[in-house]
């Protein structure tokens, strides 16, 4: 039997997969679970994607130009013009979810063994796609304690090498929750100029930015046009994750013609994702009104909570709807499978994502979880309680 | 501005693309294109698929299994086991249309710079997969005169190096129709078993098999099933290549675990496209009826038509819907051309694909073009009227 390949085998599995296993055995039991693990909202998709696909007239389900619909590709444009981002529909090529868009730029811009940074802890598949395309993650440390700020220019010169391709950030973060200000944006503009880097932007959380914070786009910056390449995709904007529909957004003639001989070669991306992701175009703002008022109020709601347990803090979170909060115990992967396994508080427990799989360096995060606030307030509440009963008698609690 | 990656450039763009802007100009002028190009059946959708999308009662479309919906992997494993093809849902993964399956199974089975032979002329698609995982294709000819049958046990033997790790087949094949023999598949068989190699087989066509040949799956020969991978794809069998549904199926536990943490990576298959193969799955056996009727119609009508033409040669195809046909020129991807931008015959002309994007071999295939029997007997007399004018007067005209 001939061998799994090597980069099958350096494939990281997922982070929380692991305790999969351990949630269904806890729901077996009759325990109810709060799922805290998750970035899948429990915010209903617009009226006006559900009714375009309930409205389909089409006799045949023919393939979709390769760079996604063209009526798609150019309303899409118009809305990114609308928030100052100025580009065309030649400038876009739709993609089945941010992760497409995230493999075709790591293979149209990087060769294998070229390094990218990126600030941890940072969204756990990069290193999936950086294993897909034979890239290599240089990690570069952001502190809870400094509430995950962009780590200071000094970091990044330190990490440059000659084959440093690319920085790669998340902005609104996953999973700190973190918002890049415009003076650290400008930062990073001067290091991609200093060394002729690429910046690849993730802004799938761009809509989820709080306290009237603005958001600052890479595609914002003067003078790195051709360097920037910006990753969207409609499953958190429009809580429709299921229909994969994301987009590689760039100024750059060489970098989109390349991604879209990628683009050709799997054909068209998913053909009923893109009517529900253009019709979403259209969703009426109360509905963004309210899905940001009740954000905001289950952020307050969790930050304020889980800030008053003995022992855990977690900054404020400006954007997207994680935060990353620090236990007082030994070993969050423990943790996170003990409190499935071994505990329950009045019938209930809850799944966390333990930090560790959002660092790639060994050992960090060690006593940090990543929590969703894509919960209801009421189950929010219920499970600040279990996470507070269950650091009581944890017998791996630090302090 | 920093550079392309060089994998980027390698990337070929699609054969058919290059003649795009010909084909437009030729419409603009006016003229009517037959596309005999494009794998893009004119056949209807089933009903059932299309009212499963219609019917849709969800509020939140959500991620799915990254294997794909239960349901659908449990329906689709029972109509496997229907053809004697032996798995369950487990070893099912659901992909991103058949492309995602095979770059899947690249990634999990080969190591960059790990060679695979394929007969040729093969899916010019295969050879972007390959660029995007660094696997290098050793091509192995398959010839006109003999009916495109796979190549002596011999020719192979020559072929394989220590880095050479899979076989890859498409069967029925695109682009050349052929449909292997259970002699043949035992011939791969034995060749597989004696230098343990992957067999990775595309079945996407297996529905179109004619004169009443039977399919012989990669997954039916006895004693290599550690080393087969199937692919599959919704797109042709119920004409619905838009949803983007395809599988990768495999008895090997190891590659399925393995591919699913790409799976995990890119969170989950097209969600709407997964509900649309699952209720395809209940199309009445009237609509294959049907459609194998029209094909085998249009083939013997195409076949018997092209080789009428003088000079022009075309064996009979047993499967699929492509044929690929010798002509008396001197230059396909010239010939093309020329036919889009300087000829029509009654205000009508003809696109098909240069044969040369689906042979690797430099030069090969240079008199050959694949034509798709994909439009209706009308359309295709009138395309072969014209492309029998058109080779009167061509320049390049070679007997």
């Amino acid at each position: 039997m001939p061998n799994i390949s090597d980069r099958g085998q350096q494939m990281p599995a997922s982070p929380i997969r692991k305790l999969v296993p351990y949630a269904e055995a806890a729901k077996a039991k009759g325990t109810k679970v709060y799922h805290l693990n998750i970035g899948q909202p429990d915010i209903k998709t617009p009226e006006v994607a559900l009714d375009a696909i309930r409205n389909i007239d089409m006799k045949v389900v023919e393939y979709s130009h390769s760079a996604g619909i063209v009526s798609y590709r150019q309303k899409l444009a118009k809305m990114y013009q609308s928030i100052n981002i100025n580009v065309d529909e030649n400038e876009i090529l739709v993609t089945a979810g941010g992760s497409e868009a995230i493999t075709f730029a790591f293979l149209s811009c990087l060769n294998p063994g070229d390094e990218v940074i990126i600030p941890e802890p940072f969204y756990a598949n990069y290193n999936g796609f950086a294993v897909s395309a034979g890239v290599v993650v240089k990690p570069i440390r952001s502190s809870i304690e400094e509430g995950f700020a962009l780590p200071a220019i000094e970091e990044f010169e330190k990490m440059i090498t000659p084959n440093t391709k690319a920085i790669v950030i998340c902005n609104p973060n996953n999973p700190t929750g973190y918002l890049y200000s415009q003076d650290e944006m400008d930062q990073l503009k001067q290091i991609v100029l200093k060394h002729d880097l690429y910046l690849f932007s993730d802004e799938v959380y761009r809509e989820f930015c709080y306290d009237g914070e603005k958001h600052i786009s890479a595609m914002h910056l003067n003078g790195i046009e051709n360097n920037v390449v910006m990753f969207d995709s409609v499953s958190k904007r429009y809580s429709e994750c299921g229909v994969r529909i994301g987009a590689l957004v760039t100024k750059n003639k060489d970098i989109i013609n390349t991604a879209l001989k990628f683009g050709q070669a799997r054909l068209s991306p998913p053909g009923f994702g893109q009517i529900a992701a253009e019709a979403s175009l259209d969703t009426p703002k109360e509905y963004f009104d309210e899905v940001y008022a009740e954000y905001i109020d289950r952020r307050n709601f969790l930050v304020e909570g889980l800030n008053k347990i003995e022992g855990v803090y977690t900054p404020m979170p400006k954007g997207a709807f994680y935060t990353v909060a620090k236990l007082p115990i030994d070993d969050s992967d423990k943790f996170c499978q003990w409190i499935l396994s071994e505990f329950a508080y009045e019938g209930q427990t809850v799944m966390m994502a333990p930090a560790s799989g959002f660092y790639s360096t060994p050992g960090a995060g060690k006593n940090e979880v990543r929590i969703a606030y894509v919960l209801n307030k009421e189950d929010l509440g219920n499970a600040i309680k279990t996470l507070e009963e269950a650091l009581k008698v944890y017998p791996g609690r630090t302090n």
